[in-house]
């Protein structure tokens, strides 16, 4: 599928007293590669595994391949993947009809903020809450394949 | 699991009057780094993604992780991978109480011939034909991820 989603950093924490729920991930790269990234992820309970291709010219879409593995499988691919692996709280927003996906970093990345919104289509809007900030959409160093190689701590 | 397997070149084409059946097969890599394999692999009516550590010191064993995927996912995740991908024929023949699997390469790669048994541990003795001839295991030039970045037909 097509991956329709743009990315935003933050004003401040004020996402955190609207927050419906947070999720634990940590996840890691067999390729950081725009063009062919693979991605393990693992969350409190769950495994996936993520394949992207390049993004187009607006940056915004992105053929995108998910499927869920076997959690101690996933703890196992984890430890083939290139350094460093991310560590990040995943926070979930309504925001009018939309979920804003809000990533707290940490380990050598801590004080990265990012938002991500998915849309149906590029030109689709969506409400913007007063603690969404300068877009980042298709900025090469917001990709977490990015991140993984240039922690943000050494920006 | 770990993938317990030796490699050897042959001295002739005799294995295709015993081959019991034969396998079309189309692979390309996600990544070709041999620390962290990621393979797409389409066979006649299925498609499969393999990951693959690196091999230990005597290059026999290597973790490896497999499961088949959707066919037509696989048509899409075949092109995201880098140049070039293999295409092949997997004769398999009995030998003994082992299977030893054949490929014939085509393409780039017009010429090679690589035959390849799975053991149930390293010193485990199998029946050697003898059309099989020369053994490469661990010669990291017979890994398929190597060929696909440098054809036979250029070695």
């Amino acid at each position: 599928m097509i991956e329709i989603e743009r990315k935003f950093l933050l004003t401040s924490e004020a996402f955190k007293q609207v927050a419906e729920n947070s999720t634990h991930i940590i996840q890691g790269y067999l390729n950081a590669d725009p063009n062919r990234t693979v991605r393990v992820r693992i969350t409190d309970k769950k495994g996936f595994l993520t394949i992207k291709g390049k993004s187009n010219e607006t940056g915004i879409s992105r053929f995108e391949w998910e499927k869920e593995i076997d959690f101690s499988e996933a703890k196992e691919l984890i430890k083939l993947c290139e350094k460093e692996v991310i560590e990040k709280i995943r926070y979930e927003i309504t925001s009018g009809t939309h979920i804003i996906e809000v990533d707290e970093f940490f380990g050598n990345n801590e004080g990265l903020l990012l938002a991500e919104i998915e849309l149906n289509d590029e030109n689709e809007s969506f409400l913007k809450p007063d603690w969404i900030g300068k877009e980042v959409t298709g900025d090469p160093r917001y990709y977490n394949s990015f991140i993984s190689k240039n922690p943000y701590t050494l920006w």
